[in-house]
């Protein structure tokens, strides 16, 4: 911690090109060493080479570097605001060292020293100390050693990136809401992410939190008539993309009981049923998937497929469909979006649009919800009412699309109201706002020109600055 | 909250438009009501009438509604963001019912019905419950029934504004930690502040708490020699304005050892002498004084004028100067940042610079910090030295100015890093960053168009409006 203090006084006394030059160079070095890495993430998650650690999760991870790199060039993450006629110019700064514990399903993209979280709070100016999740400590010692190679080669603090391996609970407690720390992100299960939060919170630390999602699919009637089976397609390879290992993993589909919905039931089940399990990360996960399967089966969901325990010869467990109905579903609302982290999903059948509203109502905070309906727009209104009942609840809301991908895009949310993350404001995903997360808010009052950060200064710092000045926004100077 | 809930989802459908009229009406009748304001305050506060209730803060209070209400119109505190490419545009939208608990210090402009917490609640969409500060009852009274007339005139749902009385703690926490609750604006005391947080943080709920503050202000010795008596009169003016209750009260001053600090001392002791004392708020408040001024002097503090007890007469306490010696200082920091609510001020005289920047390096989080240094710049080495130490620890840095205005700006922030507030990102003033706070960030990936909020839509709401539409922020539609 004390080393990350020096480098973090030292990061505040570069140029910004210098740390965005870091980022490049690093970028660069993932590109070259992508039969490594993609070889040591395969051994160690399983996940398959293609289509996704080598030709989606590697390519999204470098070029969220260079975008984190350009944000960091360019400042546009900073908001800067000018005020000139009462003389107080305010923008983003360095918050101070940025504690990264990073999730098992993601290696590459979300990793602790090279991921999202990683990626913003360089940007933004801190040095970050990286906490390796133990399901891929070799993908994880590989970034950190070519992170460490960009350090040398671009002068760097060396202790700009830290990583360090198998924390205790408390430990992590202790790091998480040390006074020198700034923030921390954490993207893992809720359990183990609600205890680092009440220490950081405790300490008046921010946490940002990705915690747990089921992310609900509404299929409406008239969707189904007219296109049951590309939506089933579309669902069936959603659900089971990465053995149903995404955050955004559609766990839950709202439905109408009519004879579309049960068609559509049925047709998933099939495709369950003739579609080979995925592998899983780790036995933990094979475990914790079981688990929760059955205790929606005791809360009274039906099991339509799959199931059981997981698969004795390796780590895997059956494409599993539930089912119940949205009578039963308000009987025990919480209870029934446990998260089934996997392969597997929850159909929630309601008997009408104003039972199916009511479900809605009784979501807890989730990453994503989505909305299938006619194209023709013939059933406005009942998009109408499930879209005002849908959006408070998630952050990112979708029409007629999978929430799986998460697009690295400035518009992105990949948040969402609690428990989905620790605060209903912020993104984890798309430059510049993820940047924010690790940023202190600081105005300058009457304070001289030249002592002002460049980017507060008369003239813009680079031609891809924008600045608001006086309301307006420009890229322009004073 | 039932209703609070009610009026929310009611405001959702409603046009910005008209969220902003009830907050415009609701300005011209706090002005056309000034004289029953002025004489409710004044009686219950102590505050004089002039200049302060009438000419400053009651101004203040109605032309910071309606710059919410112009950032509610335009839009332009929701970050609107449109990407084409990926068809995915998001924006800040209303986040549900806000609880605001006003402090006792500025009964319009922080008011828990009037005040800027109020405004940014407002604006961004949402209901507003209010906690009645108990030192002027009355005064907040007299603002809810002028809510309640403006709500009436303009058609919005009744239970917009809600006002409640006297809480105890529990039900505090239990309001706070509601799960209705969208989120919580706090401004006052630390002890009562932090109980709220823990409750807020439990339930995963954003509240955004204005503790406590000493603001330092630095003064070198090459500014002093050359204005002293100008920046001693600056100095007198702000610590005893309002008699000491601000929230960015100069309560600690910051000395290297030399004849000139020895002038600058003794002048302000002779003034602080020479000056009487102002009308404090309640006997809490000179209670409280009094006891944090005994406080520091038990930690060795040095009594140079004023201290003792309340006095007796009237709810006032002299005017209190203490002194205290670097080294003495480092030895207890946190003690001597104890927080004197009111007309006292710390002189912390360190040895030199190299015990100055050690002095500041121990502060805790303040909403401000300033330096007054050499007008010619001939000590810009000392002036980076206490800068570089000081920017990390304040909201807010100033130049050759005291910190007691705090301008409604764009650039303004008025917050800090913990436990001047509970989060670094996040400013109380300031129009349309204040909003921010209220608003939850909701992505719309893949929705059709005519579903979209009208600021996300191609054709840009008002003229006035800024999005960001592919990276470039325009005033234009897409």
């Amino acid at each position: 911690m004390d080393a990350a203090v020096d480098a973090a006084r030292e990061l505040r006394q570069l140029p910004k090109a210098k740390i965005a030059e870091f980022l490049e160079v690093y970028a660069d070095k993932i590109d070259a060493a992508k039969d490594a890495l993609v070889d040591a993430a395969f051994a160690e998650t399983g996940l398959a080479r293609s289509p996704r650690l080598a030709d989606v999760e590697l390519p999204r991870t470098s070029n969220q570097l260079r975008a984190a790199a350009a944000a960091c060039r360019s400042g546009n993450w900073a908001m800067a605001t000018i005020d000139t006629k009462s003389g107080i110019r305010s923008c983003y700064e360095a918050l101070g060292p940025i504690v990264v514990f990073g999730p098992n399903n993601f290696p590459f993209a979300f990793g602790s020293v090279s991921g999202g979280d990683f990626a913003a709070a360089i940007a933004a100016g801190n040095p970050v100390i990286g906490k390796a999740n133990s399901s891929h400590p070799e993908t994880t010692r590989l970034f950190a050693d070519l992170a460490l190679q960009s350090i040398e080669q671009t002068g760097l603090p060396a202790s700009t990136v830290q990583l360090i391996y198998r924390t205790s609970h408390a430990d992590g407690e202790r790091l998480v809401s040390d006074p020198r720390v700034g923030a921390t992100g954490y993207t893992g299960s809720r359990s183990a992410g609600l205890k680092l939060k009440a220490a950081a919170d405790a300490a008046g630390k921010p946490i940002y939190l990705e915690l747990s999602s089921v992310n609900p699919v509404v299929m409406t009637p008239a969707a189904l008539q007219q296109r049951g089976e590309e939506i089933t397609n579309d669902f069936v390879t959603s659900v089971l993309m990465g053995a149903g290992q995404f955050c955004t993993n559609p766990g839950m589909v709202l439905l109408i009981a009519d004879e579309s919905s049960e068609k559509f039931v049925a047709a998933v089940k099939t495709r369950f049923e003739s579609t080979a399990s995925g592998t899983l990360l780790s036995p933990a996960v094979s475990k914790g998937l079981s688990g929760s399967v059955k205790t929606l089966c005791d809360f009274g969901a039906e099991l339509l497929t799959g199931g059981g325990e997981p698969e004795s010869r390796r780590c895997a467990y059956a494409n599993t469909l539930l089912r119940v109905d949205g009578k039963t579903f308000l009987g025990n609302p919480e209870g029934f979006q446990t998260e089934a982290f996997g392969n597997a999903s929850l159909m929630v059948v309601a008997s009408d649009l104003d039972e199916l509203t009511e479900v809605i109502s009784q979501l807890e905070g989730n990453l994503t919800g989505g909305v299938y309906s006619a194209a023709d727009e013939s059933d406005e209104a009942v998009y109408e009412k499930i879209a005002f009942e849908l959006i408070p609840k998630v952050g990112r809301v979708l029409n007629d699309k999978m929430p799986t991908g998460v697009a690295v895009s400035p518009a992105m949310n990949h948040g969402g109201p609690y428990p989905a993350t620790g605060h209903p404001g912020f993104t984890a995903v798309g430059v510049p706002a993820s940047l924010v997360r690790f940023g202190k808010l600081t105005s300058y009052d009457n304070v001289r020109e030249s002592r002002l950060p460049a980017l507060l200064q008369d003239a813009s710092p680079t031609a891809e600055t924008w600045r608001n000045i006086n309301g307006t926004w420009t890229q322009g100077d004073v």
